[in-house]
């Protein structure tokens, strides 16, 4: 049986702007052609089919008849809330235009391309998955569609299903392979149109075009949850501190949009301590400060948070990390007593379970598995040492370590959430129909009434790059850091030493779904402060 | 600035039962003398004065005049949710028969009653709190009144108040301490009578007549909906085992109510493990065995619900610790050296760091510290050795760790709890109105809608037996573990089989706090079997 949740939430009805109302009666309204970030002479060298298209945006328009589609869609990468809301999204609106559309989901991510392992998505299949979370109606995958003999099996395959379209619901990644697969499918005679869906929780797939990618909202919102539980628990028993560690990859976007919801003691942000070129040392002292103050008052108790690529951005310590790789890529055995002095005094200064993990725990590739090592115990022991250091400190620390990762990536989509990706969906099939390939769906104005809602579409070569990776130059989707010098890092920064001694801890509460709209639809901090809408913390 | 949930919680009105509507016209009826459990004459020996009194319940009666009471309320133990919501409940209540009614509450837990600390908790005071999780209103602690000193220190804090009551809020053991708190007071002409409040997540503190402890519901249901996030994660991403951890102290109640409301492929419950006489090496077995029998349908992802006192009931286990602490209390050197050959054995199946951990993690009385021991990091342990003996296993196992505990017993309390606590608050002014001591407040019929509750209070004495306890005979409250002939036991044990194997996983969601009484006000599967109502799980 399902849950009461499950069962009223697969009755929920996105809510759509007035612009996607009537999805028969568009008109898309082009504008200038457009440009990459950076090396643009390569990448359009690169991707000269699909350089330079201009953005597009959806208006109210004339009714119009539409041609009986037939699309793709596949799931790329790490689950996000509301994944199963752009493909119900894309099968309603195709359904809308025509009703002898047809819905194919690729099964298992990419590789489902590459195999030919698919299945019809019909609306009673679509029926149970409605507004769920999770993306187990089709599964997801990390393939990569990057050699010839994969790119032209992908090619055989959609041109077998005859598919106009094929929508790519990926991370950053996974929409520069949009972009690879459009450009191929184009200068490959294949009428295949490629779109791609900005997903990702980690908050880094994001620009003056992508305002947020989905399942950012929900997660955050989740964790804000748990972070605020435990900010009360600490706040009751007043003997423990909490070292939580937060999932999000490279970029510290989910720590301090938690950071504004539930203002813990001490927030670390990876690009800062990477601007500031913190060391490890520096880190364990800027916390250890703010234990003995607080101690001073009394308070032995608090909260951290650390976010997942913390540790990349510490310089030393990305530094021991590649001469370790070096090392062992050529089987030196005794890896330790070869690192240079600088790397064996950091090496040292590990606790053992954190050097035996960086020595033994290692990808296919022999290298160091960075997201692995479990930060919050490291910092938990080096704060624990810097404490027994400080003769004036006189409290007592209980350290309790949390990661909260796998909990937020596939939850009911908050209503934002919801919402948001049932647009996306509507939006890559308006796309698909007005013939366009290469791009990706985008909703402006996100911070406003879902009414409000502008919606559209942008070339992905428009937010490309060239960038190293393994070693070689390639065109990618660049990633968004955290801005030091935007709103919602000042706005951190602005309070985050008052929230450091006193207590104004804050606890959002679990997510509502069905409450009034002032509760149940309100965007994350990181949006709003975005888009300069006034917000109190 | 609070989170808008806050904001809406602080309004919101706790429903009353029928019974409490006019507070100020109700009539007590008194039952027949009761005995306790078991041990009686000794019971009645140690509490002679507050012994075999009746059970009494509320009913509609004419309206009273009331005395301007003087009441001390305390916290004790570990946070549930609702503790805020007892405690406006008693203010309500006692505002309500007389409006010169005062509440005072103790600080820090019992501690606060033996040393003096407390606060006056008015209107204003209890506006910021109202329907809020936590106990940070005026703290908690762990202090048991026990020595002369204490109990006679707590006799004058209280008399220098003019106490007319004073409520205990606490677990088995702090409502033991009520009880003798009440025959000391009484004993020694304070006319301070003691009333208890069943709290704890563990809810372990239930018989017959207090249907559940308060903060069971909310904590149930906040690790559920992390456990169905992460069963739908698992279930998409098809590439992790979850080893998820739950806290619950002793008894199993905690795990068994979540796997009725998440339907993980395993659920290990210690009084099944101890009735069987499960060794560790059989508690691997069968989650090995489930590992292997997915594995050959190609599922190599699942999880595992772990309770945190797993440990403690299997007997080798128990063994091991006990032969350990007894080395230890002596300072043998080599403890390990020293242990029978049974508990070596047992030992040397154990992974390193757990060794190391039984060895150094010890507390201020020398004694091995069990809830420390990280039950779910041993068996994905022991469960890696045994997949690597089994020659039929193909499949691929990634283990993932959680420990879900400080997350749920700080929440925003459910609809549930916040209008029980009310309720028990609102009782345990009536009974100190009604010159009750020793008593504990309950409510019955809890599966029913709220209007129907029965409310009333019991006599501590009559849930109290005689229990060795550190070696002494003591008058306690019998903590209820998990009953496998009970009916939520049954149902699980109906449905495990089918859902280690196929995937039944069901998703909770977040707690509602604003929705539909259907979807906000249902109570626990454990209770609504225990009071035989029909469920669909």
């Amino acid at each position: 049986m399902r849950s009461l949740i499950e069962e009223e939430r697969l009755k929920y009805k996105p809510h759509l702007p007035r612009c996607l109302r009537d999805v028969s009666a568009l008109e898309v309204v082009e504008g200038e052609p457009t440009e990459a970030l950076g090396n643009r002479e390569k990448i359009k060298e690169l991707l000269s089919k699909t350089y330079g298209q201009p953005v597009v945006q959806f208006k109210e328009g004339a009714t119009k008849t539409h041609a009986a589609l037939r699309v793709g869609v596949v799931l790329s990468g790490g689950q996000a809330a509301g994944g199963h809301n752009v493909i119900s999204g894309l099968f309603d609106a195709l359904k809308k235009m025509h009703p002898d559309c047809r819905l194919f989901g690729f099964l298992g991510g990419p590789s489902g391309i590459v195999e030919n392992q698919y299945i019809e998505l019909t609306e009673g299949v679509l029926a149970d998955y409605r507004n769920t979370g999770g993306f187990d109606l089709i599964g997801s995958g990390r393939t990569k569609i990057e050699t010839p003999e994969q790119l032209e099996s992908s090619r055989k395959n959609v041109d077998a299903l005859n598919l106009n379209g094929l929508v790519i619901v990926g991370g950053d990644d996974s929409n520069t392979n949009a972009a690879i697969l459009a450009e191929y499918f184009l200068s490959h005679d294949s009428h295949t149109h490629v779109v791609g869906v900005p997903k990702t929780i980690d908050g880094d797939l994001k620009n003056v075009h992508v305002e947020t990618s989905f399942g950012f909202d929900t997660a955050c919102k989740t964790y804000a949850e748990m972070i605020g539980n435990i900010e009360r628990d600490a706040l009751s028993a007043k003997k423990y501190y909490h070292f939580i560690k937060l999932m999000g990859r490279s970029a510290s976007h989910i720590t301090l949009e938690c950071a504004l919801q539930t203002h813990p003691n001490v927030t670390l942000i990876g690009e800062e301590a990477a601007a500031k070129k913190m060391t490890l040392q520096e880190i364990t002292n800027q916390i250890t400060d703010v234990i003995c103050e607080r101690a001073k008052l009394g308070k032995n108790y608090g909260v951290v948070l650390i976010p997942e690529g913390l540790i990349e951005f510490v310089p030393e310590m990305k530094q021991l990390i590649h001469e370790l790789n070096t090392l062992m890529a050529k089987h030196v055995e005794d890896a330790v007593g070869n690192l240079s002095e600088k790397a064996r005094e950091t090496f040292s200064f590990l606790p053992k379970e954190i050097g035996d993990q960086l020595l033994l725990d290692r990808d296919p590739h022999g290298n160091v598995q960075v997201s692995h090592i479990s930060t919050e115990q490291l910092l938990i022991h080096t704060v624990k040492k810097a404490l027994q250091a400080r003769s004036d400190y006189k409290g007592k620390f209980t350290p309790v370590n949390h990661f909260f990762g796998y909990e937020g990536r596939s939850c009911f989509p908050s209503n934002f959430d919801a919402d948001y990706c049932y647009s996306l969906g509507f939006a890559a099939a308006v796309l698909i129909d007005s013939g366009h390939t290469g791009y990706m769906s985008v909703v402006h104005k996100l911070s406003q009434p879902v009414e409000e809602w502008e919606v559209g579409g942008i070339p992905i070569t428009m937010l490309m790059n060239m960038e190293e990776r393994k070693g070689k130059l390639k065109a990618v989707i660049q990633k968004a850091l955290v801005d030091l010098e935007g709103d919602p890092f000042k706005l951190f920064a602005l309070h985050r030493d008052s929230w450091s001694i006193e207590d104004h801890y804050r606890f959002p509460g679990p997510i509502q779904l069905f409450a009034s709209a002032s509760i149940s639809n309100e965007s994350t901090f990181t949006l709003k402060l975005e888009q300069h809408v006034e917000v109190c913390i």
